[in-house]
């Protein structure tokens, strides 16, 4: 709750919508959470997702994905019901809504440096190109420009993360600027990342913010300075099966289908996780850590004191490299007040 | 079908018992078609994959997994229904096992050189007083030795395959003489892994076989030499949501979340998936392949030549790395007959 309301207070300062992700959580219940906020504005990274929130009565959605015109039944069904928006990149996306009966919003994807999807922030005419084409497709509604700095997860502290914001907002607001004086229009722009929108406090020019991961946070946000330990709001809890005596190591019940396979390189460790000890709302990081998964097993590295104290059948907590991948693969959340 | 019916011929040879493990493809469906060659006996990786399979009238099951002692009710309820087998390699297991009131059998797990868990191949002191310490409990009944080759998956042919194969089954035999020599029983063997399963032709003194993977095979495997192309049984479809024209890269709707973050550096490059043409039964590998994963974006790295006739819409067929894991995120099959 205090990871929401802190950006949706930094959102409120700076005059942004707020329409965060909804991918790391995936959960309705968590969902229901920014409701309390007044939030009603969300982003997902499906039409799968876009439609579990919708029977959940959010009216306003951005699939924050580009078009899969191979969903456009679906998303022709979704978009009779709610006001929903999608992300488009090529010429093949617009023919595609052509099809549509209902009405859709579309934000253009741009690439303002991460290199994974969009169009390259250079181009803007083939942006101009799409918002024409638009023109004479009365069901598409040209609605901004979108663009998400995933490079930014490469930043190792908070300043290297400060650089790429600044860096991606400005190619953002060139861009804009271009196509506002040759079209004589306002171009909207939306980003969103976490690293970014948890360590900017000032977003000159921009209109809406859509981070999803800071909701729980994580050891891959910890390492790279967009979050504290205690911002972190979750942990894998996991049973210890089995000791290996000989190398100091316990095996748990967690493994690559519970935290996937992701890793960071983590205070001189490569690190699939680590245990924290937990002492009321004090969360510590321990020099126990998980150094390998296998499909059920991880194996964790221990020091020779813990070890001697951790017993077959204790609960570990750990904090999960990439809290949006466990989250998905573990699909229920235990809630503490 | 080909691929049951041909580790089934191998067991049915060698006169062993096959006991295929079924966290591969977690699928009651697919367990199914085991029965068609008479196969009454499996394993899997938790309580939670047991208690479903015992729903569908699967009656002999081992819990491939070392003991969680935090789920001994659940054990024990499931123990009053059927027949079975738990992993132990500690004191501690045994003890838990105490608490039981229905009988289970348990197998002692040994680290035959994989050294993830399980007793060390030389202590075989130490499976001696865990195989006595259950002579004074009578709901545990002491079955065998388990062993879990894992080393084999970082072998890089067939050859190497066959060295850890042949390697890790003469340390167990090695024990089970011992233990047999100096307790007076005989002493049952039990190994599983995909790749040594699949090279061997013999298994000298072997009582047991326990594979998984190679339901479906998969890129890692074929890299390894432990299937032909042609045994691979199981691909991804995804859809084209963008193609980057810069870079020759095309951007599949398949994530982290459908294909886990594993990779493998295969034919030179980086993988997290190859693509394969598919000609009716003939599935042919080609250059394009999946250099990065986020979240629901897969980047396709693509020749020249192949990257101008993919278009966005088109369904590209895809060679997991690992199927286990694939399959475990997927949750659902399309079977072709």
């Amino acid at each position: 709750m205090a990871n929401i309301q802190k950006m949706n207070r930094k959102a409120e300062a700076n005059n942004l919508i707020f329409r965060p992700h909804f991918k790391t959580h995936q959960n309705i219940h968590i969902a229901k959470w920014f409701r309390e906020f007044d939030i009603t504005t969300c982003t997902v990274s499906s039409v799968n997702m876009a439609k579990h929130l919708a029977a959940e009565s959010w009216n306003d959605i951005f699939i924050g994905f580009p078009l899969d015109i191979n969903e456009l039944e679906e998303i022709d069904r979704l978009a009779s019901k709610i006001d929903l928006t999608v992300l488009v990149n090529d010429k093949a996306h617009l023919e595609a809504l052509e099809k549509l009966e209902n009405k859709v919003g579309f934000m253009i994807e741009i690439d303002a440096g991460y290199h994974r999807s969009g169009i390259d922030f250079r181009n803007h005419e083939l942006v101009i190109e799409l918002i024409n084409q638009s023109v004479g497709i009365p069901q598409a509604n040209f609605k901004g420009l979108a663009s998400h700095f995933g490079n930014s997860y490469l930043a190792r502290d908070a300043a290297q993360i400060m650089g790429i914001g600044l860096k991606s907002i400005n190619r953002l607001v060139e861009m804009a600027s271009k196509i506002e004086r040759l079209l004589g229009q306002y171009v909207f722009i939306s980003i969103g990342d976490t690293p970014t929108a948890s360590v900017m406090s000032h977003f000159p020019k921009i209109d809406e913010l859509r981070p999803g991961n800071f909701i729980f946070y994580d050891l891959m946000q910890l390492q790279i300075g967009s979050c504290r330990i205690e911002d972190i709001s979750a942990y894998m809890q996991c049973s210890v099966v089995s000791k290996n005596y000989a190398e100091k190591q316990v095996i748990i019940h967690g493994g690559a289908v519970h935290f996937s396979k992701e890793y960071i390189d983590f205070l001189g460790v490569r690190s699939y996780g680590h245990i924290i000890k937990i002492d009321g709302q004090n969360w510590e990081l321990t020099s126990n850590f998980i150094t390998s998964l296998s499909q059920e097993h991880g194996i964790v590295q221990c020091t020779d004191e813990d070890f001697d104290i951790i017993q077959i059948g204790d609960y570990l907590s750990i904090i999960p490299v990439h809290s949006c991948l466990t989250a998905n693969l573990m699909k229920e959340n235990i809630v503490f007040e």
